[in-house]
């Protein structure tokens, strides 16, 4: 078994490959991109996943758009390449690295106005694989800093994946796994399965286990019985959205799980790129929940697992106080309480 | 849609009417049994479960077995008797409720000695009648002291099944709910699905809902949430053991619910007949814990929902320790701490 990776760029094919995230864990397949026209089906419809790698492919998918275009006119260059962001753009339209990306390639064609337009395709393939390899470094980076809060042996719970599928490399909450990997250590990871759409057991507890990692499964309201037997050392999670006060919202059961961590006295540290972290929002309260549908509780796998008709409650994500969280480890360092004041300092 | 009983006994007919738990919770399905023949299948394989209603199930079962033995020699009749009660209790050989009702139906039979084996059928048959009655007099009364914890609008969430389906009628920690709904209350019931085999969602969601009482099923890692949001004014869970202490073991999840109640300052009720208070176990520790098949976790659909091959840990209790219980509620009264010394008093 290899390393799972989400994306990889062959620079000198100029071929996107992208592992098939809706068929796992038990189907390992890459989907091989030439040319932009399957990016946007791509995005659209899970192939890939996870914020990050979708600003990645975003970018790379731009430039595979445009590569064959032969237009030596700037303004008529710089318009096709407009429609065809506009048209990746709309493919998830609330992804922020989505269009962040995007806004990336195109400033980076109007900064270059004027020069010849094949050597403006080589910048933009520049641009993109900047994009990609700056994703590498934030998550290698987030991954030193938390390594220097844990020890060889310890065991760590996470819950979802904020993991290497949903970056270009190493994750957020994985990368010091996969680092202590790396040096030879022997972390034991304990991976929540995540109810109701199991990004814990479909997606973290296989890319650790493809990557040598000890990792075990277990259901979400197992966790309080594997802390009470002294085997997590530390909780590690993601993280969507940073408020200014240090509340952090992730998916949903990461407020649960900061509880349990703070009853049995196991530090709770959330790993967190800094655009994660949005001063312009004071605190958990004002950052909106999105509720989904409840078939994917009711009926996740294809089998009715509750009444049809039945009334169901599916809030996405949920909010951790600031006061049960640790540390907030970034890019930049590690920020611990007071947050409103931390935070502001290290951006 | 009408209320769901797990099992109906027509006293004319001589028929028992059991509810074909296998295929809940969209199908609705009684199979009626008039001799003694397929009994042990039904509990086996699960038709009925839940250890007060497998009691109940094998005293009318073990009538039904008796009934059309034409033998007047009472040690020829005893001994077939005894032949079948052995089978029977051979279903399911865990269940503690099993065996007690069979050796009740030989204690009867026994103590009948001398009189006519016509007679003597007619004294075990209301010897089952008995049985039945008292598991729902238990039942209606552990419901009776809970609803004198509770108000009209409360808010209640529960894990696992403990419910009518798992009883003659009214379960222990669904009686108070029951209840509610007979003297015109509304209250508002949260069901815990209960990974990894869902007898929250598949089970009590489902007896509830058909009874007309208004409840929201969630996943377990949503409890937090819904604490949070002040929707919870209790906890009410069932049990499988009570030790002398007070620790109580109950299914997997049920600690860390109790420690996300004692976190939102929510009293957590246990709700237990007495016959789960066990003297002879000093401590929760003291409590075996089944770990089950990791099947249960990684394909409990018939889908595969985490790799073929990871490590899975899958305890299918835990304990509750005493100092997270607000109250042990039985059908002799309502015990608060010190639980050491109140469950003595009482039993």
């Amino acid at each position: 078994m290899s390393e799972l990776i989400s994306l990889t760029w062959d620079d000198e094919k100029e071929e996107l490959s992208l592992l098939d995230q809706r068929i796992l864990p038990n189907t390992i397949n890459y989907i091989v991109y030439k040319n932009g026209d399957g990016i946007y089906d791509a995005i659209k419809d899970m192939v890939v996943r996870g914020a990050p790698a979708i600003g990645v492919t975003a970018a790379y998918g731009i430039y595979l758009s445009i590569k064959d275009v032969y237009e030596n006119n700037f303004e008529a260059f710089f318009n096709i390449m407009k429609e065809k962001c506009q048209y990746i753009n709309s493919s998830r339209p609330t992804a922020v690295n989505l269009s962040w990306a995007l806004n990336r390639m195109l400033n980076k064609a109007i900064e270059s106005k004027g020069m010849p337009v094949n050597e403006i395709k080589s910048l933009l393939k520049a641009e993109a694989k900047n994009i990609h390899k700056e994703d590498i470094d934030i998550c290698r980076k987030i991954g030193e800093n938390l390594l220097t809060l844990l020890n060889d042996g310890d065991g760590i719970l996470t819950h979802c994946n904020a993991g290497q599928l949903a970056t270009s490399k190493y994750g957020t909450a994985t990368a010091p796994m996969y680092l202590a990997k790396e040096k030879g250590w022997n972390l034991r990871v304990y991976s929540d399965e995540t109810r109701p759409r199991l990004q814990g057991s479909t997606l973290t507890a296989l890319e650790l286990q493809r990557a040598g990692i000890d990792v075990t499964t277990i259901t979400d309201n197992m966790a309080a019985v594997v802390m009470s037997q002294g085997k997590i050392n530390a909780v590690i999670v993601g993280c969507d959205r940073i408020a200014a006060n240090g509340d952090t919202a992730n998916k949903i059961g990461t407020f649960g799980v900061s509880i349990l961590a703070k009853y049995f006295k196991i530090p709770m540290y959330i790993a967190a790129p800094t655009p994660s972290i949005d001063l312009n929002t004071p605190c958990g309260e004002d950052i909106p929940i999105e509720e989904r549908d409840a078939k994917e509780i009711t009926c996740r796998f294809g089998v009715w697992t509750a009444p049809k008709n039945v009334k169901v409650y599916n809030p996405s994500f949920d909010v951790t106080p600031h006061e049960n969280i640790t540390a907030i480890v970034t890019e930049k360092g590690i920020i611990y309480p007071p947050f409103e004041e931390n935070l502001r300092n290290i951006l």
